[in-house]
């Protein structure tokens, strides 16, 4: 395993290296079946038992209220983007609300139109979405069908840390970035939803996890794979499901449980995102993207002094065995994505080299 | 290998084992990157080169006509049961057409009515689906949008031979059970999608061929996933794909171009039904669900004098190795998927487990 780098993609990210090894190990013989995992029915008692006891670890592991299902669905977030002003916007008034503090936020209302009206609370474009703006709550219609945010912003390295009072209007979350790497109250949401490709194991699937009562109110035109009550009717499968992804997030919330659960999950991410926010902070080399009061955890976002020491820097922590530190396009820079499956050693590396970089170039 | 069982599954079905191995092989580390292929970003030219390299093989196996574009879509066929009306339905008279030969043109026909009418041109549902009605051409309305079919018929195991003669009107195919098994002119069809988990890989995906005049019409309703021209717009990567499964096909095509193309593939296929649609023919015992005309080469449907004996033959053909014969719960008795990946030595030991079956029982 000595060949493992550090890997800090934003997603698909770095998957917990026990994880990779069992899925390794048991990719040719599934527990004695003769056959993979991936080429079986989802329709077969072996892979049923394996989406139950997903969910069952889920709910287990985030304290998740009764009231809430938990449905997993074809593609990802942006799958959402659609799915979501779909199920709800006939809920009420035909308007969806938004708070807008990155990139996905501002995908997420613009797909929303096509269902509906939309509002946007706030956008926190006007500085460049480094910090999450404030919020009067006064400012929501109680009529809204929904208010969507995104609980973490993966480009720009920012997140909520505590949630708006949006009274009545069920909140609707994107926690892609963040989702168990926090404690989270879920009965303040009314929906959260999640790609698989970070904290929860592979690409292509979406985890949702909606209030019951919110279930049942699709729009006409609603593609069935897209309908909420349809998913929840059909335990997730009215189709073939993407077994993989199901069956890797299952390692996975194994993993998280073994190591001591959310709450440990989000101690160690507070540690690894000190560390590098600490070196950022004694620098005047680096320059941090997020304001400090608005940090996420998750990925860390910086900008080095000139283009020709950015690359500099990329290429040598390359060399170094610390992988994908390379800033989205829309901001630039640098970014440390430092998701629960990046083990502490691997920032503490990158801390090293981080500092060693400013001594040489600095 | 020896613990690998002859796997008869529908779908997730089994996948060629050096295909298998490859992908053990090389999960913990893919080619030096000291990072696995699903733990990387989809941005990344080492991803791109696989989506490209997937697509230009498909291109080389199908002979795919210049104008046509290859798509990666999120969800199987079912999705695409949705995709279809809102990216076509507006093209001309909003009628969407529907040959119905089994459950999936069913379901397909159904989800089309969300996005205006539709037409049944054809159901082979009197005859339980034994057969391929006959179909006279002048009963389709030229301005009808599209005509849909299904190419093979995975619960019944019955497949088109010949495809309808539609005009002008663009012939749409769902070709997730029979596609790379057989020659096709693809030139005589306006779209042919599948669901990757049969002869291209595994589940949570679907590939869609369409030719470059069917692009821009979709409904203004349509989720930006699920819009053609988006997808086209964006090379299939308009959010995150599943990485593994474009991989995973990749490795599929691979091995058919090594194991001969799909001519090759189609006189296996042909090989194969054959030995056990001579062992139903012979036979006083079993009796074969399709109608012989309309033959499956992909799925071999057949049922046992008693549901005592159905039991006992899957039960004792479990314990020799060969796996998840069971019928669809619609059909009832027996079907033995047998596509690309399966060896003709899986067939042949079937074949005389059959045979051994019916001296014994029969």
């Amino acid at each position: 395993m000595s060949d493992r780098v550090y890997n800090f993609s934003a997603g698909p990210a770095m998957l917990p290296t026990p994880v990779m090894e069992r899925i390794k190990n048991e990719f040719l013989d599934f527990q004695g079946l003769g056959a993979s995992i991936v080429e079986i029915s989802h329709r077969l008692p072996v892979f049923r038992e394996i989406l139950a006891a997903t969910e069952s670890l889920f709910r287990e592991l985030t304290g998740l209220p009764e009231n809430y299902k938990v449905l997993f669905m074809h593609g990802g977030a942006q799958m959402q983007f659609s799915a979501v002003p779909l199920n709800l916007m006939s809920r009420n008034s035909h308007i969806g609300s938004y708070f807008i503090t990155g990139r996905w936020g501002t995908l997420a209302e613009k797909e929303a139109r096509k269902y509906g009206n939309t509002e946007v609370l706030m956008d926190g474009k006007e500085a460049q979405y480094r910090q999450i703006p404030q919020f009067d709550s006064c400012r929501l219609d109680q009529e809204s069908s929904y208010a969507h945010l995104t609980t973490n912003n993966t480009l720009y390295g920012t997140r909520w840390h505590t949630f708006p009072d949006t009274g009545n209007v069920p909140l609707v979350a994107d926690a892609t970035s963040d989702i168990l790497s926090r404690e989270m109250d879920y009965s303040l949401f009314g929906v959260v939803y999640a790609g698989l490709q970070k904290n929860l194991g592979t690409s292509g699937t979406g985890l949702v996890v909606i209030r019951e009562d919110l279930l049942g109110h699709a729009l006409p035109e609603t593609p069935k794979l897209l309908d909420y009550a349809l998913l929840e009717e059909h335990s997730s499968i009215p189709n073939t499901i993407n077994v993989f992804a199901v069956y890797v997030m299952r390692l996975v919330l194994e993993w998280v449980k073994e190591q001591g659960g959310v709450a440990k999950m989000e101690k160690l991410a507070e540690q690894k995102s000190g560390l590098l926010y600490q070196v950022l902070d004694q620098s005047e080399f680096y320059s941090a993207v997020a304001d400090s009061n608005d940090r996420s955890t998750m990925n860390v976002t910086f900008h080095l002094p000139q283009t020709e020491l950015l690359e500099k820097f990329l290429t040598a922590s390359d060399k170094e065995g610390l992988f994908a530190l390379r800033g989205h396009a829309a901001v630039g820079g640098a970014r440390a994505s430092i998701y629960n499956a990046m083990p502490p050693e691997g920032v503490e590396a990158l801390a090293q080299f981080m500092k060693e970089f400013e001594r040489k170039h600095g």
